[in-house]
C-alpha cells in the first residue's frame, strides 16, 4: 500500500527539557542502583558531567560565534553553557575574582524529582557542577564547583558555587600545524 | 564586592541535541559497563525508554493541544514525540492498517557515535523505541517497536518500524472522581 502520509508538522524547536529530565532521572536510577555510597553516585555522576562540559566547549564556542566577551571568558562560558545548553534561566554573580555564584529556582533536570529520606544527601544534579568544570578545564580555567543550596535537598533557592583554583598556561594547538 | 552582573542572554531555546546526544552516551557506557550481553543492554534501553515514553504522553498531549487529528491518533502521537520532542525530522509512511514506518537521516541520540568492533550488535538508540511503546501503550496501544536500519549498525539509512499489536480497552480515569 505504502499509503504515505505526508509531514505533518514543518521542522520545530525541539521540547526536550522534559525529555532531557527523564533521561537524567533514568541515569541516576541506574547510579543509585549501581552504587551504595551516596558519596561515590556525587562523585561519578560530576565526572560524567566533567567530560561532557569538556567536549560542549566546541559547541558553545560555536553558539557564541564572535559574541565572546575576551576581557570575561567565564562570565560568557558559564552563561552560555547555563542558559543556552542547558536552559536554566538564572542569575550570575561574582564575589570576587575568583569566586562566582549562579542563582536559580528552577532546575531542569530535577524538573518531576523529590528524593526519598534514604537518597536526601544526594548531590542529585552534580552532573551540572561537572559540565562547569570541564567545559572550564578546557578553555584553561581549573575550577572547583558545587552546590551551595539545592531545592532537591530542601533549600529555598539552588545556588552553584564555583571557584578559580587556577588559570592553566594556553594550551591551544593551531590546527593547521597538525 | 557583590559585583551583579546583569544577564547578558535573554531566555533563549535550549539548545540541547549535543547534550541530549552526550547525556544519553553518559547513560549507554554505564549500561556496557553494567551488561556484558548486549541483549541484555537494548532490552534495558529499551525498557528505560518505555518509562520515559509512559510518563511524556501528558506532555506530548499538552503540547498538541487541540490539534490531536482524532481519525489518526497514532500518527499524531509518533510524530510529536518523535518530531517536537526529539527533534528528528523525518518521514512517517504507512505500510498497513498496523504497521507504520519512520525513516530519517540523523539521530540526534547518536551524533557522534561509532560503534567499537564488540559493540556492533548493540541497538544504539533502543530507548527511542521503548518511548514509542511506553507512548503509545499509556494511550492504549499495544505496539511492537524496533529498528529496521540502523545507521549506527551500518545501514544506509534510519527506519524504525512500529506494529500494532493490540488496541486496549479504554482505561480513562476520570480524575474528579478520585
Amino acid at each position: 500500500m505504502n499509503n504515505k502520509i505526508d509531514e505533518l508538522y514543518s521542522s520545530k524547536t525541539t521540547h526536550s527539557s522534559e525529555l532531557l529530565s527523564f533521561m537524567y532521572g533514568s541515569l541516576m536510577v541506574r547510579l543509585t542502583k549501581d552504587y551504595k555510597d551516596l558519596n561515590e553516585i556525587n562523585k561519578k555522576s560530576e565526572e560524567m558531567g566533567f567530560d561532557i562540559g569538556f567536549r560542549l566547549l566546541d559547541d558553545v564556542l560555536d553558539e557564541l560565534g564572535k559574541n565572546i566577551h575576551t576581557t570575561n571568558p567565564i562570565n560568557t562560558l558559564l552563561l552560555t553553557l547555563l542558559k543556552n545548553f542547558l536552559g536554566i534561566n538564572g542569575e550570575l554573580s561574582q564575589n570576587s575574582d575568583k569566586e562566582f555564584h549562579y542563582v536559580f529556582k528552577n532546575n531542569p533536570l530535577a524538573l518531576f524529582v523529590e528524593l526519598p529520606e534514604h537518597l536526601k544527601e544526594l548531590c542529585y544534579s552534580n552532573i551540572i557542577c561537572g559540565m562547569i568544570r570541564g567545559l572550564l578545564e578546557n578553555a584553561n580555567f581549573k575550577v572547583e564547583c558545587n552546590f551551595d543550596k539545592d531545592k532537591t535537598r530542601g533549600d529555598d533557592i539552588n545556588d552553584i558555587k564555583i571557584v578559580i583554583v587556577e588559570i592553566m598556561e594556553e594550551r591551544f594547538i593551531d590546527d593547521e600545524e597538525n
